[in-house]
């Protein structure tokens, strides 16, 4: 096992679009763009979803005043069976693309790949994305909307939105250093509507293991920030960290946990989804680090690799989580 | 657009496993083992899927004579809705782990994405695979195989079948050089029963964006081989190449149609999935590589990016190819 390290990866900036829910909760001013029509103007759940990412690219380009044509690679991925949300997304732009599936973790690992391509050399730029809906995660993982189900007191809500990343070889005053790839971490967890206990070992082991390798200590962290184990998942990961003797200095805290107000709006176990860290990280934290008011973070994107099919046959939730290391020069 | 060069990316061995029916095709002699029960002694076809790809990867170490500890990276994808056939596989192996999905082409993805990590050093090693299920797939795009559908004549049978290849930087005689990556082609064809027609054009556009970029001429290749056309897909991109005057010299073939024996196995539009184009490049083409009866072939996956929501809601079939140039040093 090795430390990925980048010498010469760069975020120019990132793009954010975001639900009514993300809209209303304590983030909400963070966003670019906050849609209250869950539709996105579109006739079905799925094609919200790809309208809500073509729309959150196109802000992009625009922030980082890039042409498709100067583009030469774009990596993303969500959560709706075979990726069709971001298929039909990025169908059109004519851009050289990569599909990624790393369920919720997504955002994490397309910085990751997209940073090895850039900071190779083989490609001078890369957009990374990843976006989740509630309406078509809820049909696809659990029940239809429309059948009225009550959620479990652990449950969490799928957050509505997709957070897009701009890299490029040329400095920018905020890089990606280092980042630890995941391995695939099964708990024995089979419960879908607990996928933060699930995904906590995941989360844990690769936090681990990047400060096994890294030259930085936990304390060099402004933030470590896990992408969607919410309140339960939080908790858990909290107790494992002690098991191992791993003091995290009040610097550890997770996606899931900010995006909503858990109280006021209702949101059992907190946020979750493939847009849960991608619009946290986009539209909170790159503006911390550009400000400077953050130096380095480190963000850990987690993902429950189940699908309907292999909860109804009982199995186990294999659970994964990427590490990514997020540095301010300003 | 650039293309993506390799220095020092080497294929040390592949490994296959297939199914009855690819094992009684033209090529069964080719395979690592030949499974004849379709559950691979599991009790559902999604378990199934993922034994066959365990047992892939345990043929490609062994193959390979490498330990999981020794391998720094696996990469693979795979149809089934969250690439849970994938993610089942490699659970347990406690190998980093990045999911791919880019459908049908995600074997070529894989050596792509696989290859930049090897090539830039950021790892010295990575196991690429890909993998499909006939049972799975036809009850997840199509009908469960319990109501006994009849077939459209253009359609194509999903390969069972999972190739698996070892990447390393030390030399082995076999290299990969260089590859294009896809872009989204959308031809506006929505008929879920053809997509080697979907898929044709994200073919030709891709091979011809590769030799516009490409230090070698068509005629330079023993073998420009595309994933899974099959038989109306492969007309019909001989068709546009000839409308944009590309002279293939009898160099063109798609591995959908060697697979299986047409008429004999009365498999109408010949072979698909993520499996066809990943076991006949691992058992039949790569040791012709190692033999030195092929000096460079053009390996060149085709995604059909489509799910089942979308073909009910009428949608079109975004397609994807993805190039790689392997060499023979024999």
């Amino acid at each position: 096992m090795k430390m990925i390290k980048y010498n010469n990866c760069n975020i120019l900036t990132a793009a954010t679009v975001v639900g009514k829910k993300e809209a209303d909760g304590p983030l909400g001013n963070c966003f670019d763009l906050c849609e209250y029509d869950e539709y996105f103007g579109q006739d079905s759940f799925e094609k919200a979803e790809s309208e809500m990412a073509r729309r959150c690219l196109n802000i992009l380009f625009s922030k980082a005043n890039k042409t498709h044509e100067q583009t030469e690679l774009i990596l993303g991925g969500d959560l709706t069976s075979q990726c069709t949300g971001t298929s039909f997304a990025v169908n059109g732009t004519d851009i050289p693309f990569l599909g990624l599936y790393g369920a919720c973790s997504t955002v994490a690992e397309s910085l990751l790949c997209g940073g090895v391509f850039v900071d190779s050399g083989k490609t001078s730029n890369a957009v990374c994305f990843a976006l989740s809906h509630y309406c078509t995660a809820e049909r696809q993982y659990r029940f239809p909307l429309e059948y009225g189900n009550s959620r479990t007191p652990d449950a969490q809500n799928t957050v509505t939105g997709c957070g897009a990343f701009y890299l490029t070889s040329e400095k920018t005053g905020i890089k990606i250093t280092e980042a630890t790839i995941g391995r695939i971490i099964d708990r024995g967890i089979s419960d879908a509507n607990n996928m933060g206990a699930a995904m906590a070992g995941a989360a844990v082991d690769t936090i681990e293991r990047y400060f096994k390798m890294s030259r930085y200590k936990i304390d060099d962290f402004d933030l470590i920030i896990t992408g969607d184990l919410g309140h339960e998942g939080h908790s858990i990961a909290c107790e494992l960290f002690e098991r191992k003797e791993m003091i995290m200095h009040g610097k550890y805290e997770d996606s899931g946990r900010l995006i909503y107000d858990a109280e006021a709006q209702d949101m059992h176990s907190g946020g979750s989804g493939c847009g849960c860290l991608a619009t946290v990280l986009g539209g909170y934290l790159i503006p911390k680090l550009q400000r400077g008011e953050y130096m380095r973070i480190l963000a850990v994107g987690t993902g429950a690799l189940l699908n309907k099919n292999s909860a109804l046959q009982s199995r186990t939730i294999p659970s994964i989580a990427h590490a990514v290391c997020i540095e301010s020069e300003a």
